[in-house]
C-alpha cells in the first residue's frame, strides 16, 4: 500500500473541524421530532449530500407509531417578584423534553411535582424526556431546587405538540457491490454534547472520507431520532435490510475515555471479529463486552425479528459517565482530539471491512527464500522491516485458503495494515494470490 | 407469576424444624445397615411416606453383595481399676464402626493396635469404619490416647454381624410426566451432623414441600446407604433409570460455608447449567467443580454404564473442612439457618427445573413498546420496575426458539425467578407464547 | 509397568555424560555447511549410528538451493605493532560466519564497516552470519571496539566459500508401526553452548536410550543445519513426510529456565496434547504457546504445504535471555542435570508416545469393588496407594472408549504414569481391557 492512499481513510487536523460543528449544533433544542432536529440534517447536509425523509405523524412503525410533533419557543419560571429564575434560552435541558404548554401560576409545593433534580450531583441538571406521557416539567439543579422560597411562581411553556412528522437523514454511498455497510447514530438529544453532537460529527466527517471514493461496500449513514427512529427506518425499509453486512451503531465519542465494543447479538459477526482485532492491536485500552438488549439503536437493528450484525461502538458506554445525562456533557466535555482518534478508529476499521480477503501461498512447502527478492528493503526503512518481515512470515504461513488477512492480524497480534503491506508486497512478488482468483 | 404460588417452593423457619429434626436422629448409631439406620427412615416416615426396603444379606448387586447385618447394643473400655475410660453410650463414634464382638482383657500395646486417633487435630474423636475386614476397635481424643498407662483394659463390644439385610428408603412423587428428577441423600453415618443428618433433613423437608403439589416431572428421593445403598439400588432399578433426566445428590448442607456444586460426569447436563445459573444469579459466593470419580454416590450414579445426569451440592466438600468424619461434626457445627438457606436454594433450583420453558417472541421485529401496555406496572413495585424492565428486554430479544428461559438467565446474569416473572406477564401482553403451543 | 522395565526411558547420571560431549564439540567452527559441522555428525555417530547424507551445492530444495560450502582455517585482526588483537583461535565467533577470505591492510574507519558488537551488552562478542551476501566481518565485544585505535589494521580471514555439499546426519529406528515419530535438531551453530549443542546432546543421548528397543512407532532422529538443511531434508523426503505422526523440534535444553512447549501449527495434535499433560502433571513451572512462524524448523516442518504435527520443546525460547546468540552462551550457562531432567522429560513425553492406550472399562455400571481384589496392596506401597487408587477410580470412570489414558491423565491432573500404572492393575485384575482387542 502506498504511503499515497492514506489520505483515503486519513484526515489531519479534523478534531478542530469536528469540534467547531459541536458548538454550532450545541444550541439547538432536538428532540425525536420537530424543528431542532430538522436543523441539525439541515447543517448536516451542508456537509455531505443527505437525503432528508418526513415521516407524518401516526405512521404505524411495527409496534409503535409515529409521535406527533414536538415544537418549543420559550420556557421560563418566573418568581413571585416577576423575576426569571429559570430560562429555557440559557440551556434548553431546564425543559421536560416533549413537555406540553402551560402558563399559570402555581404554589411551590404544585411546582415541584414537575421539577426535575439530581440530589447526588446538586450543581448539575438533568436531562430528562416525556415522550409517551402528556405532561410539563422542568429540570434544575438541585441546588437551585433547594433554596426555592414557598410562594407563587409563574411557569411558561410555549411549545406545542402537534401533527406533523418525524424527520432522519440518509446517506447513501454506492461500492462496487449492493452489500451494505451501514453506520447509525442518533440526532434526539438536545444540548448533550457527548450524547450525541460527538456521534454525529464523527459520522459525518466519516461519511464525508468515503465519498467519491471508490468502495468495495456500499455505505448507509442513518441520522436519526433513537429508537422510534430506527423503528421507522426499519419498518420503512424491511425489504431491504438484509443487504447491511456489517454495521455499527456510533456514539459518545468525543469524551477522554476508553473505547468500548459492544459485540453485535450474533456475537461472532465478522464486524464483531474486525472491531475486536483493531482494538487488540491498535495499543490503546478498550473494553469489549457482550450484546445486551439495551443501550442505543442497537436494540432494533439486533431484535431477533433482523438480527443485524450492527455492534455499537462508543468510548465509556451510556449510564457509565457523571455526566451522562445532565448539563456537565457540554463543550468542555468533549475534546477535538479525542473526536478525531475516534474518526480514525473508525477509518482503519472501514479500512479493515474494505481490505480484507482470503490469500493462497504459492510457495506452501518450506518458507520462500524472502532475501533473495528484496522484500525487507521493498516494505519499508530499517526501522520497520523487522516487523514486516514477522508480518509476511505470518501471511505466507496463513494463507492456505482458510484465513483472512484479519484472521492473520487477529492471530499473529500485528495490526491489520501491517498484514495487508506484507500481503501486498508478497503479491507484487509472486508469492501470493488472492483467493478469489 | 402470583405472590400467592410462592409457598409452593419456598418455606419460612423450616431451618428450626429441621434442626429439632437432626437433634432427634443424632445419638442413632447409624452404619450402612442394621437398626441404627432402621430407626432413622422410621423417623423420616414421621414426615413424609416413604417406602422402605430391606434387601437381604448376599444379594448380589454388580460387583458387590450386600454384607452381614451390624448391630451394637453396647461397647467399652475399662482400666484396670474397672472404671470405664471409653463409653459406646456417650458418643457412638467411639466404635470402630462395623466392629466385630470382643471381650477380653488386653495389655496397653495390644489395645493400642485397635486405637484410632487424630494425631494433627489431637481434641477430636475420628469417625472410622471397617466394613468389608473383620476387626474390632475403638476411636478416642490423641490426649486421651497419650495418657493410657500401661496396664492391663477390658475392652468390651456388644456387637452382632450377621445375616439380615441393607434397608433404605424411597418416596416417589408422580408428576405430570414419567421424567424424573432424582434427590439422593446417604443416611449410613452415625453421629455426624453435617455429614449426614444436614443432607437428610433438607431431603426430607424438600420432599415435605413438593408433596401434594402439581408437578411436571416425577421426583423420586432416595435416602440409602452410601456406596453399597446406591449400587444396591441401581442394581434393582437398572431398567428404570433412564427415567432419571435430572438428579441431584445432596449432603453436607448445615455448615456456614459457601455452597459447591460438582457437575455430573457430563458436565454439560440442564442440571448443570441449572444449578451454575442458580448459583451465578444468587448473590452468593460459590464453587463450580467438574466431576471427579470420588466423592459421594455421584460416583455410582456417573459410573460410565450409567452416565447418569447427577451433580452434587454441598457447601464445604467432603475432608475440606477440618470437622469432617470427627467428633467436631456435631450439633454445634451446623446452624438451622444455614439449613434453610440450603432448602430455599434446592426450592429454586426445583423452581427452574419445573418452570424453564422456551418461548417465542410474538413481536421480533425491534421492540414492542412496553410502556402503553402497562407492562411495568404489572410486574410490580416501583422498586424492582427497572429490574423487570431489563427482564422482560432480555427475554423478548432472546426468545427466538432457541433459547430457554434458563438460558437467558445466565445470559442477562439475572435471577431465573426474574425472568420468569418477566416472561409471564409477557405472556399476559401477548408479547410471548410457548414455544410448543 | 514393573520397576525393571524403567531403564528403557531413564538412565541416571547421563547429565555429566552429556556435558562432558558439550565440551568435546563446543570448540568446533560450525555452520550450515563445512568440516565444523561434519567433524559434529562424526562424533554423534560414535554414539548412535547416524547415516550421513551429502548434498551438493546448488541443488534445487524448493525456494532454495544448496549454498557455497564453507570452511575456515585461520582469522585475526593485527594492529599496526603486529600484534594480533583478534583471534579465530581463542573464539570462533570472532569471525563472521560464512566471511568470505580477506588478507589486507585497512584503516579503522574501513574495518568499522566490517565488525559487529553489542553496545547494551559490551563485555560479549555476538554470533553473527552472513549465508547468503558474501562478504567479511569480525565480531567483538564493545569494549574491544571502543579502544580501538586510529590507526592501520591487517585483517585476515582464511576461510574458503567453494562449491561443496551440506551435511546432514540421520538416524532411524524401526519399530512395530511405520508411523514415525520425529525429532529434530540444528547443528549449524559454532562455539555457542545452548544453543545448540544442548540440544544436539540430549538428542544424541534420547536415541541411543530408544535403541535397540521394542517400540511401537519408528523414530526418526535430524541432525540438520537450521533452515536450509530442514529445507533441504524436506525437499528429498517430501513423499515420506505423511508417516510423521508427531513431532518435536528440540534445542535450548541445557540452561536453568523452565521448559517451555510451543504448540504445532495445528494446535490441538496428539503431540500437543502429550507435552502439555506431561508439562500440567509434571509438578514443574512452565509455559505454553501457541505456534508462530518463527524460530526454528519447526517453521518449516509447520508450513502449510506440509502442517506436520510438530512441536518444538525448549527452555527459554530464542532471543528471550540474555545469553542468545553472544559468547556467554558457553560452558559455564549449560548445567550437566538440567541436561539430564531435558533428557528425563522427553524419555517421559516419549513413554506416553509408546504407551498411551485406550482402554474399556469391563465393570462399568458401577464402581467395582477394588478391595477385594487386593488392588492397592497390587499396586505399590502405603504412601503412593491414596493415589494409586484415585489414578484406578479416574481409569475406570473414563475409560468408555472415548477417552485415552492421556485423556484421563490430562482431567485427573495425574501423572500418565500413574494412570498408566493404575491402568495395567486394573487389566491385571481384569477390569479393563483394550479398546482394540
Amino acid at each position: 500500500m502506498q504511503e499515497e492512499k492514506q489520505p483515503i481513510f486519513k484526515n489531519k487536523r479534523t478534531g478542530d473541524e469536528m469540534y467547531y460543528f459541536i458548538t454550532r449544533l450545541y444550541p439547538y433544542c432536538r428532540s425525536i421530532t420537530g424543528n431542532g432536529t430538522r436543523q441539525t440534517l439541515a447543517d448536516i447536509s451542508s456537509i455531505i449530500p443527505l437525503a432528508i425523509t418526513e415521516v407524518p405523524t401516526g405512521t404505524k412503525a411495527f409496534d409503535w407509531e409515529v409521535p406527533k410533533e414536538w415544537n418549543i419557543r420559550d420556557a421560563w419560571i418566573k418568581d413571585s417578584n416577576g423575576k426569571k429564575i429559570l430560562d429555557f434560552h440559557q440551556l434548553n435541558l431546564h425543559v421536560l423534553n416533549y413537555s406540553i404548554p402551560v402558563n399559570k401560576q402555581v404554589p411551590l409545593t404544585e411546582l415541584k411535582k414537575h421539577l426535575y433534580t439530581l440530589p447526588d450531583q446538586p450543581e448539575l441538571i438533568p436531562y430528562k424526556t416525556s415522550y409517551y406521557e402528556e405532561k410539563w416539567g422542568f429540570c434544575m439543579s438541585h441546588n437551585q431546587f433547594s433554596q426555592l422560597k414557598d410562594e407563587l411562581y409563574h411557569v411558561y411553556i410555549d411549545s406545542s405538540l402537534e401533527t406533523g412528522s418525524l424527520t432522519y437523514g440518509e446517506l447513501f454511498l454506492k461500492g462496487d457491490t449492493d452489500d451494505e455497510v451501514l453506520i447509525s447514530t442518533h440526532i434526539c438529544h438536545p444540548s448533550l454534547c457527548n450524547d450525541n453532537l460527538s456521534g454525529i460529527a464523527v459520522a459525518t466527517w466519516l461519511a464525508k472520507q468515503l465519498t467519491n471514493q471508490k468502495l468495495r461496500y456500499s455505505y448507509r449513514f442513518l441520522f436519526i431520532p433513537g429508537t422510534i427512529g430506527s423503528i421507522t427506518w426499519l419498518s420503512r425499509n424491511e425489504k431491504d435490510v438484509k443487504k447491511i453486512k456489517h454495521g455499527l451503531v456510533i456514539t459518545l465519542l468525543g469524551d477522554s475515555s476508553d473505547f468500548t465494543y459492544k459485540r453485535s447479538r450474533k456475537g461472532n459477526a465478522l464486524i464483531d471479529k474486525t472491531v475486536e482485532t483493531w482494538l487488540k492491536t491498535s495499543g490503546k485500552s478498550y473494553t469489549i463486552s457482550d450484546f445486551i438488549p439495551y443501550g442505543y439503536d442497537e436494540r432494533q437493528f439486533c431484535s431477533p425479528g433482523f438480527d443485524l450484525p450492527v455492534g455499537c461502538f462508543t468510548r465509556k458506554p451510556f449510564g457509565q459517565f457523571p455526566e451522562y445525562h445532565t448539563s456537565a456533557d457540554n463543550l468542555t466535555f468533549v475534546k477535538p482530539e479525542k473526536l478525531e482518534e475516534s474518526l480514525n478508529a473508525l477509518s482503519d476499521i472501514i479500512e479493515i471491512i474494505e481490505k480484507n480477503e482470503t490469500y493462497i501461498n504459492l510457495n506452501p512447502k518450506c518458507e520462500p527464500q524472502l532475501g533473495k527478492r528484496g522484500l525487507y528493503e521493498k516494505t519499508g526503512g530499517t526501522n520497520d522491516s523487522k516487523i514486516t518481515q514477522l508480518a509476511a512470515l505470518w501471511v505466507l504461513n496463513y494463507s492456505d485458503g482458510t484465513n483472512s488477512l484479519l484472521d492473520i492480524a487477529s492471530r499473529s497480534g500485528l495490526p491489520f495494515s501491517t498484514i495487508l503491506k506484507a500481503a501486498e508486497a508478497l503479491k507484487e512478488c509472486k508469492l501470493l494470490k488472492n483467493d478469489r482468483n
